[in-house]
């Protein structure tokens, strides 16, 4: 395997008002807001099918996460008890991925609105999957 | 965003008895068999709190699929129309990253059973989550 083989490709970002990762929901059920997804011109024949009302999960890179923690408290709660990330839906651990079930609200051009998401503005979107 | 920081890891690799793509089942609850996940040491920090009967989703990268094809045949059926990728589960995707709902049967020491789990032999893992 070649030392560049696990390097994803951005092929779209959130466009949210959420900006603050302090203040933001944790889990999309949990008040987070409509956004759209910006997607690159190149990939738009892959959402070919995908429409208004689908489900689906969109994955994120979530690129102002640590890396190199293996344990948090969950919830960023100081008492909660240290668990590892794995356990745990962190942002912080060695690839941050987000996973984050949406509703298609409505697609125009490049653009796709989705709801709830509670991705920051900004944030690379790396895969877009129909919810089985 | 400098052009390596969507780089991931390898934290672990898949170990089945799968070994062809085109024999394997497309989903786990097709039939798939139980793996082992045999994890990298310097993670198992992250594994603290995750045990048997937990149900997590496993994140691989699916380094046999091709990454730039943006149209398939859903489920590999020629007479299946062909349709974007982001509106199918297939592989075949800019980034092959592949979900896969499991349950944890056991863990020894850093080899983690699962079931089922269709990813083939030697598939790199790149995350572990609890299913919420």
């Amino acid at each position: 395997m070649s030392p560049d083989s696990l390097q994803l490709r951005r092929i779209g970002r959130v466009e949210s008002p959420l900006t603050d990762a302090a203040s933001a929901p944790k889990q999309g059920d949990e008040g987070a807001p409509d956004a759209w997804i910006v997607f690159e011109r190149d990939i738009l024949a892959g959402l070919d099918g995908v429409g208004a009302g689908d489900r689906v999960i969109v994955l994120t890179w979530l690129d102002r996460a640590e890396r190199d923690l293996l344990k948090v408290h969950p919830r960023d709660d100081p008492s909660n008890p240290l668990r590892g990330v794995f356990g745990t839906r962190s942002a912080d651990r060695p690839n941050p991925i987000g996973l984050h079930e949406v509703e298609v609200i409505a697609i125009e051009g490049e653009r796709m609105r989705v709801r709830p998401l509670e991705a920051l503005d900004g944030t690379p979107v790396v895969d877009l999957k129909p919810v089985l």
